[in-house]
């Protein structure tokens, strides 16, 4: 008699249809915990980032029920964790008016959505809508802890009268440590996460002086959030990328190669007889994302599109994608390839420079585990 | 007494939630016509490639009933196509033997897929897989006229023995001359169209000689179909990106910043006020891509990652965004800006620097009229 849950004929990574991303689901697990319990151990609450990973079921590992504090990225992905279940979440980029009915219909709905301001014009904007919608909603305000991108300095003049306009919608600060990403060492993310505390306490203290506490002090990107050691003061902490690694996080030395959890499946699609060196792939701009970020790492760091591995995830040294077209891509060999390696058809896991745009060109995960056997597939919500 | 056709209240680019993507219809259809019409006083048959659009609306346009010869850049293409009921398909990519299993559904179902290939190992896999289907279907043979991505050389000793390996599947010579996209004029386009012309008669010539005539010699890339004069023996041009246009084609000649009828919609997010040459978009690297072509071009036409508009589509001159974070961009001006322009809130529109890669990041068009009025949307197929 057979059982009534026959083992279910899967495919493998030699089956299915290239170019596809591929997600290891141990290095996944491996990663998860290596931060939920660096941060257990610092006593700190993590609130982790959606935006790389963008998946319910990647989500239920990272903040597993009772389903945690989360940040996301867009309003779209706020939406879609908040259909699964999610009423904690930090909508982590500098709110436009223009998504004020998109927030408040998640208010609406339950979900308790955490927004990001840093001008008086957003103030007054999300001030006048509360008030409109009789909502109140909790608003952080951007500080720029040395990024240069969004948010005021933490001793600005700004902040109080940006505080003010929130009236009861402030409710504390928050900061992204992203010049990280051009440090090159352990000391250097460490300085960075210095200052994300720092600018965040300052600012904070500001604010209280001047009769406005804040219950939540938000800072974080994946390089501090290992690298921070006192965190005192800081009431939760974000990363994502941390999820899958890349090769670029492996260059600042916040993961290693071998912890790269996400690849982009390809088949070997040409062999040019002219040029031994090389080898063309399916996987090109679109499938691999125009990130060239390693470039700004030293030569020898320097990854081109991604790095080449077997259909086994092992690295294979000296070869790198040199080049992207939309559907191609052209992996180079520091040395010429012997005639029987890599012929057409073969199959290569190419690990990506920067995991976020890489996943964000593909709808879905095909999940395996060590032995190319693919367990499931896990989608993504992509867009706005 | 009411129409029974009320006029729906349709969206205006005021309303919808940004980032988002933008087609101007009448721009795209001036483009379709310019290409259209050209080709059509040459007297030689198009084939529009479908990469860029990606949409079966924008495919009716391009490729009218009775639905013509056409071109895609993934399988997946190929199958939405062939769903919409367009027969004739080249599939421009060196094909891998792993999708052999998709292109024989594909032809099963009546579709007369082209393929193509490059390599006797290639050959000898679709020659193997057409007798064990018992289909036959035409393959064309891949020509590097100059780009050295795929293809062998016009004069290669390997074409005909990849042409006996084809045998019954052997249908002709294809080549695109990507290399006109480092060209920066009318002369260095011409130039290059007349390698495409070239290569291939040289292709075709050689392996006629030899008992193998081509029954499609088939060329092309934006650029060059437009720069084209002599066109004798060749028997389809190929083009895709002229339909939308981009920066970078504007830089190299091939269109003007006004033919360009794509652009993303965003919404101004951050208005540093130590920063009085900048502002913050809702675009970012995911929404407007990573590509930054135009900075090979000469300074003045680096565009960082896309030119600015305002709402109407009018160009702001001396404005570019100059850095991209995920879904942020850094709007950078040559001036200082005056306080009370690009307010937070203020909605503008970027014009890409390369269409494609944009394009891709969106799953749909927000087609638009002159007059701000979101006429209706327009699905894409992404992925492969």
């Amino acid at each position: 008699m057979s059982s009534v849950f026959p083992l279910r004929p899967h495919a493998s990574l030699e089956q299915i249809s290239t170019p596809c991303l591929v997600l290891e689901r141990g290095k996944l697990a491996r990663n998860l915990t290596r931060m939920a319990a660096t941060l257990a151990v610092r006593g700190v609450k993590f609130r982790p980032h959606f935006k790389t990973a963008k998946s319910v079921d990647i989500g239920l590992l990272a903040s597993p029920p009772p389903l945690g504090a989360i940040t996301v990225s867009t309003l779209r992905e706020a939406e879609y964790f908040a259909y699964h279940g999610w009423r904690d979440i930090f909508y982590a980029v500098g709110l436009g008016p223009g998504k004020l009915d998109r927030v408040t219909a998640l208010l609406r709905q339950g979900v308790n959505l955490v927004t990001l301001c840093d001008h008086a014009d957003t103030a007054t904007a999300i001030r006048g809508f509360a008030q409109r919608e009789a909502l109140t909603f909790r608003t952080l305000i951007e500080i720029d802890c040395g990024d240069g991108r969004g948010g005021v300095p933490p001793d600005s003049a700004e902040l109080l009268p940006i505080a003010k306009l929130l009236g009861p919608c402030f409710a504390g600060v928050a900061t992204h440590g992203g010049q990280s990403y051009g440090e090159r060492d352990a000391a250097g993310l460490a300085r960075v996460a210095q200052a994300e505390v720092a600018a965040l306490r300052t600012a904070a203290a500001g604010l209280h002086a001047a009769g406005y506490p804040s219950s939540i002090l938000s800072l974080g990107s994946t390089p501090t959030a290992l690298a921070a050691t006192d965190l005192a003061g800081i009431t939760e902490v974000r990363a994502g990328v941390y999820m899958f690694g890349d090769v670029y996080q492996a260059g600042i030395g916040s993961c290693t190669l071998d912890d790269i959890a996400v690849s982009v499946l390809a088949e070997v699609i040409g062999r040019p007889a002219h040029r031994p060196n090389e080898f063309l792939i399916d996987a090109g701009a679109f499938a691999l994302s125009k990130d060239i970020s390693t470039a700004k790492l030293s030569p020898e760091k320097n990854a081109g599109y991604g790095l080449v591995c077997d259909l086994d995830g092992e690295l294979l040294p000296g070869l790198r994608v040199a080049n992207t077209w939309q559907e191609h891509g052209l992996v180079v060999s520091a040395t010429p390839l012997p005639p029987d390696a890599f012929r057409i058809g073969t199959r290569v896991r190419i690990l990506p420079n920067h995991a976020c745009p890489t996943a964000a060109a593909h709808d879905r995960y095909f999940v395996v585990n060590r032995s190319r056997d693919v367990l499931t597939e896990w989608t993504r919500v992509n867009g706005w």
